[in-house]
């Protein structure tokens, strides 16, 4: 049995609850670290938490990969792929474009996933058919789009200084051929490229749980999204993601490089 | 006679009623530029017009310095700085972090600010003498942090490529010593300064309207904004923003070397 899309939505609520309040609940407060205070940290491990009782409750013989308390049975059928706040320095810093990234794999494959950004109330989901977006803007269907040729695109990546050495020229031919790149916005990014926003996301030195929730979001929405050599992505690495297969095409040509 | 919060509110929901249903408008369309549709250029006018009429009409004999439309009586006592869309690469990328800002200049002084962002449902304003966040999180007076010592500092800056020879380098002194730095977004960052979340905002090559709506807001809060120079920041240049004066007295050791 899989689960629906009730059942994710369960574990995006559970998550929030450890997330949203300890976002910007730093604010004024002098020297974190000298009280041990670390609310990013406490909200990561908490929600992660609330997730795993939840999953295996529900599913006990399925595994689980999580950011912050290790893994379970990674050679089941089914592994969930948990991050509860990717974007951590997002996070600290008050940005709302951090989110709780939830995947199913099965047999290896990304086929299900959920990127919840609870402050701002964007919730995106994929069932494996489709792609689907909640929020501010209402409730649908969501496709990526096409922008014609890798000179109109508009690029995002978290930092330029994620890349050095031939990583470092090859996302600089990517940076140069595009219209507009933009710095900074971890799971968002991706799921701009899903609702048909943006064109491209580039970036490098991925975790399998920076990935596992958005896979099936890309895919399931029109895009496409493997490592730099084109492989699959659901083990992270260096990863690009395009609103198109032709985009798709252009990028891996000047990674290649 | 000065305007009271209610109508900075009103400003700030007739531009919302202009830039927000072109907010993500373009999703999925093709070639927006082959069919002449440009959703951001589209929102920054109208709600720049929304605004003067609204201006005009309470305040006859006030000035108005506005990015879309011209200026009018800049030599006035009283004078309204505004920039309906801060942050148009953000608009445009579908990212919630760009916004409506609405200084209110006073003997060249700004005195009365607002910032806007109405996707994420988050106002800053300052009525001169203190300032205050409405938003997901609720509503409150905001304060600057004291993280310190820059060491401890988080920086934000819209992008490095901003900045050229000399001042790349005074730049690079800042980031090099801060513990956190990140990119790209605009308006958004100095209000993360403002309500005690980040630490510090480097820029330069800013007009007056992206500074206007801002600076009284840093300053009520217990913040410091000059240019580079330590010069006052109403005609924008090279920007400075710092949660306490000690921190900004650091950064501005950097940037004078």
């Amino acid at each position: 049995m899989l689960p629906d899309r009730a059942f994710f939505d369960r574990l995006a609520e559970v998550a929030a609850r450890e997330t949203l309040p300890r976002f910007r609940a730093g604010a004024a407060v002098v020297n974190k670290e000298a009280g041990g205070f670390d609310p990013v940290t406490e909200g990561d491990r908490a929600a992660e938490e609330a997730i795993r009782a939840e999953i295996e409750r529900a599913f006990p013989d399925h595994g689980i990969l999580g950011e912050e308390h290790g893994n379970v049975g990674l050679d089941r059928e089914n592994v969930w792929v948990i991050d509860p706040i990717d974007g951590t320095r997002a996070f600290i810093s008050g940005l709302p474009v951090w989110g709780t990234l939830i995947g199913l794999y099965s047999g290896g494959r990304a086929k299900m996933g959920l990127v919840d950004q609870p402050f701002t109330g964007e919730r995106y989901f994929s069932d494996g058919k489709a792609s689907y977006y909640t929020g501010p803007g209402g409730a649908r269907q969501i496709k990526t789009r096409d922008c014609g040729d890798i000179s109109n695109a508009t690029l995002f990546s978290t930092s330029p200084h994620l890349f050095a050495g031939e990583d470092e020229r090859k996302y600089r031919a990517v940076e140069k051929t595009v219209r507009l790149f933009r710095y900074g916005c971890d799971c968002y990014a991706y799921m701009l490229v899903a609702s048909g926003n943006i064109d491209l996301v580039v970036e490098n030195q991925l975790k399998p749980y920076d990935v596992g929730g958005i896979i099936p979001i890309i895919e399931n929405a029109g895009g496409v999204i493997t490592t730099w050599d084109g492989g699959r992505p659901e083990m992270g690495g260096r990863i690009v993601a395009a609103a198109t297969p032709a985009l798709h095409k252009q990028a891996m040509e000047l990674l290649a490089g």
